[in-house]
């Protein structure tokens, strides 16, 4: 039988977001409680979370400005995906001692509704990976390749952040298709790992000096497919080495989420080159979660797919993780275990 | 019999380019050249022109940057659109007498390859119809309308430069549609035509002094379809408007065309309402012509699109009437007749 419940301590902790930033994010923006537990109302379960996600997203959902989702509630757990395993259960369906991925926010334990959960297996893949590689992160860049830019063999693509969760597979699953792979990303450890270990054409270092003309000499020959983390003025940049029909996946501006918008200077580009820019969210094509998560787990158990953890501990540590997440300090996924 | 020759004159006179502008267009740029008549090669006709169409796109075209074509070739005749009647012809396909539109350039007379003309029908509509409405602008707007932004009943479409050639046609088919239609002009003349004769929901002149409050007020229940035909400040004030999903049709990006390029800052919401921005030349989309001037012409013939032009007299007029054009003095389609 079933066990219907797994122990757990007399009281937990989490992080609640206290004040929005003004411009910049600092840690006194959250602050930490501590909670007693409660009871798992019907199709909710309780998780214990091992590993939180932390992602560019966040940064936006702690400003009042609406987007594409509600902004984070004051005095409320900031939210954020987890994975760890159901502790109690009030639907059948989810029994305990389940391995699940959910929402869990910022918290060591969470009371989740069931529907909001995904199976997860940790004899096939390490826990985290279900954050990263085989997670949102994993899917934004296989739904980005596959379905916006609709990446060809022969193609030229940038890809921006390519140290980090999502460019990392963006640039591994362009090249399995053929592409000419260029990345951009912070420092020479990174850059050497993009070209040495990813097989990346090339991964240019903007934190170099000669990052500019280094950009204008790899892009000289034009670029096709551009799937964009970053903006500014890099991605500015860019858009001048636009080839003909090139299409821009636009899934994320972290240069700007932290700090001052930056003013597009190239974009008739867009015209010029009858190019096409779109932006998209991954939670909104739910429909190929399935088939993408599968393809992703295949290439990660056969060793065709790569990736880097940098894990912070403890969930206090959570505001400088994200802090560091958006000044480009992470080398990979950005979690932090529990 | 056809007759093989219409009567000429002894000589004919042309525009060409002589200079590029530093930044705004001069009519010195152009100088006015008499040219003797020579003789059809093969497959070519000789065509007196009777209108020449005067289009943005011509601006660029001066420049000597590569853009989506060549630029004009200095010490040539100006590129551009005609209509006009075939005197001469070596193609029996294309006889004597024939009506056509082609790219005859800013020239009384032009030796032309028959495989670039389009046959029109000076019973069926004026010649200078298929300049505007039944030609490349019409097209432009049809495809945009029907192709880019796959307008539906119930949209909001926003359209710049709404008194403009291809505008007025865009603002009318989203209005057949069962589009809301906003369009965006200068002056008050022209806003009301607008309104007033060509069924637009709503008309704003940018020249107003409450401008940018009216246009927020118009756009602040969210904007699905943007035709833009203008960028700069009032492009860029719209995107903070856009409804998830929105699709833009980037069409022309007047305001730059002549003068300083204008930075974009509200780019992320492209991103943050998974908005789509796509680039277009309707030349390159040729297979469309045959059934979208079909479409254009019989909505023209039963009185259902309207349209204005802005005629010009003698070849001599042409270089002004394109710095006009640029600055919006034309109210409709701008032509020159010969």
């Amino acid at each position: 039988m079933t066990p219907t419940m797994l122990a757990k301590p007399v009281s937990y902790q989490r992080l609640v977001l206290v004040q929005r930033p003004a411009q910049h994010m600092q840690e006194s923006d959250f602050r930490l409680e501590t909670c007693e537990f409660s009871h798992c109302l019907p199709q909710h379960v309780l998780l214990k979370n091992h590993y939180l996600s932390i992602d560019p997203y966040m940064r936006g959902r702690m400003n009042a400005a609406k987007s594409y989702a509600a902004p984070q509630e004051l005095g409320q757990t900031m939210l954020g995906a987890t994975v760890g395993q159901i502790i109690e259960s009030a639907d059948p369906a989810w029994p305990v001692g389940t391995w699940v991925a959910g929402m869990g926010g910022w918290s060591e334990y969470s009371y989740l509704t069931s529907a909001g959960l995904r199976r997860i297996d940790p004899e096939l893949l390490p826990l985290s990976a279900y954050l990263g590689v085989v997670g949102m992160p994993g899917m934004t860049a296989w739904y980005g390749v596959h379905q916006i830019l609709q990446a060809q063999a022969g193609q030229t693509l940038l890809v921006s952040a390519s140290a980090g969760a999502v460019g990392s597979v963006v640039g591994q699953l362009a090249k399995h298709l053929g592409c000419r792979v260029i990345g951009i990303a912070g420092g020479t450890e990174k850059c050497q790992y993009l070209q040495e270990q990813l097989g990346f054409d090339l991964a240019l270092d903007y934190k170099a000096a000669n990052f500019r003309a280094s950009l204008d000499a790899a892009l000289a020959p034009g670029v096709d497919l551009i799937f964009e983390n970053v903006g500014g003025e890099v991605f500015d940049l860019s858009l001048r080495h636009l080839n003909p029909y090139a299409r821009i996946a636009l899934c994320g501006l972290i240069s700007a989420y932290d700090g001052q918008t930056y003013a597009m200077q190239n974009l008739a580009a867009i015209l010029s080159m009858r190019a096409r820019l779109q932006g998209f969210i991954i939670t909104e094509h739910l429909e190929y979660w399935p088939q993408g998560l599968a393809e992703l787990a295949q290439l990660v158990t056969s060793g065709r797919l790569k990736y880097k953890e940098t894990v912070s501990q403890g969930l206090a540590s959570a505001p400088a993780a994200l802090a560091g997440l958006l000044s480009g300090k992470n080398f990979g996924k950005q979690l932090v275990q529990l």
